[in-house]
């Protein structure tokens, strides 16, 4: 999917939600655990009762791997019933992959040829021939780590460099938006740090976020918009336990629902504001 | 295994050698594919033939989940046949991972919990609640990357940090080893940046490194040993593609075998001029 189809997808649907199944087998409601594979069950109803209001989904890979093969399987079947099923969504392998250049073009190969994903997210800590691999396929997308919604964030991502004056994670815009461009290339920013989002929007204008921590972590909704939202929204945001944990009965498909179509409703607003739509 | 029982393998064996199950299918001897799953035979014959002169083996991920749920079949095979057929050998999952805490936690299980293996590599960038996770295991390691083999290496990981002066990989270091510490928590050091092991030493004396870089790579195994090597060894030295593709006729264990009885052989060498042995 190439940026103007994302931007047509996020106008159609009034929305820039993303859907994160971490559909942890522990967390689902156990009614559904009779199921011959509960965890693909879980998944084709949270997003058949999502997807009107959502234009990405993200399954996060630990949530799959830690059941092996089984897991694996789960995936397979969940992105495959996606890609069928509302061809139209943008799907993004939560990953956090990056290796040397040979590993890294198998990762590639594993997420964004094997499988059907749209986007993979890497890690920048090994530099640019641990990214490129990943930046070879048409119309298919790196979202890079830049700064995170998580606490241990500070631990590193904030060293300033003594060259340039800039941070740890402004450095990596800047020397990453070098390896790929616009088209082909995403940044994960925190909705925990959306105060940071105008100095970043100073170094990467019009490329694409994508923004976890809304929700369970706490970010703001309208402060990422205010800071972060450009010409094509720029914005994906993603939800994951509060959207699909939102109810652990047999009415967790209609709580889930709710939760996604809430956040749909203050986006299409927001994206009014900005005279997107 | 906790880091007495690594040296004292490091003693029996005369070794510290790590051989890199990097097994791409497509690199096997073609006459494997005959079989029901050539990955895994390729890996056992591989294994029977090196031990011996090995003390750890490490799986590298994006081989094994560029093939799928296949992928993973022959991943937990070559690790069961592994564990019940040589104990001794210290198995580290290559899979550079890392995520937010509860995530960072579903990768834990299933690497060092649902898997049997001893050790995983990590990457620092998320910090400290992105690592802790994998440290909650008794006799289980992080291997964490600090300073990497690749040419990308130079991107990031020299970037000098205003505050003290140090560079980005230093305060890696620095850092992160107050979230573990010498008994469950090593380090990546890449063997083409041997040099810097005097200074990485500074900071973690004891610490055991991972070092990646022998053979492909271009790294030396003597100037390694020179500025790396401590009082308990602390090295384990990998080497994956000059090993196990050292042919690929149906020769290709005795070719595998003789690059690593050559590497023993050396490393034999470093530890009696070190008096280790």
């Amino acid at each position: 999917m190439d940026r103007n189809q994302l931007f047509e997808q996020i106008k159609i649907k009034k929305s820039f939600l993303c859907v994160g199944l971490d559909s942890d087998i522990e967390k689902i409601p156990s009614f559904l655990l009779k199921n011959n594979d509960p965890v693909f069950e879980f998944n084709k109803q949270i997003v058949d009762a999502t997807a009107q209001y959502s234009i990405a989904y993200k399954p996060n890979l630990a949530f799959y791997e830690c059941r092996g093969k089984d897991g694996w399987v789960s995936l397979e079947k969940t992105v495959d019933y996606i890609k069928s099923n509302y061809p139209e969504i943008f799907l993004i392998a939560d990953a956090k992959r990056g290796d040397i250049g040979n590993t890294s073009k198998m990762y590639a190969k594993a997420f964004l040829e094997n499988l059907p994903f749209d986007a993979i997210t890497v890690a920048p800590y090994m530099g640019s021939d641990s990214v490129t691999p990943f930046l070879t396929y048409k119309n298919k997308w790196v979202i890079l780590l830049a700064l995170t919604s998580n606490k241990g964030a500070f631990d590193l991502q904030f060293i300033e460099d003594k060259d340039s004056g800039k941070n740890l994670f402004e450095k990596v815009l800047e020397v990453s938006k070098e390896w790929g461009n616009k088209n082909n290339l995403m940044y994960v920013v925190g909705a925990t740090k959306a105060e940071m989002l105008s100095e970043i929007r100073k170094i990467i204008p019009d490329h694409f976020l994508l923004i976890p921590g809304i929700g369970a972590q706490g970010g703001s909704l309208e402060k990422v918009a205010k800071y972060g939202m450009n010409h094509q929204c720029g914005l994906i945001v993603n939800s994951s336990r509060g959207i699909i944990f939102a109810d652990n009965t047999e009415n967790y498909t209609n709580a889930s629902q709710q939760e996604a179509q809430k956040l749909q409703k203050q986006m299409e607003k927001l994206l009014k504001d900005k005279k997107l739509i």
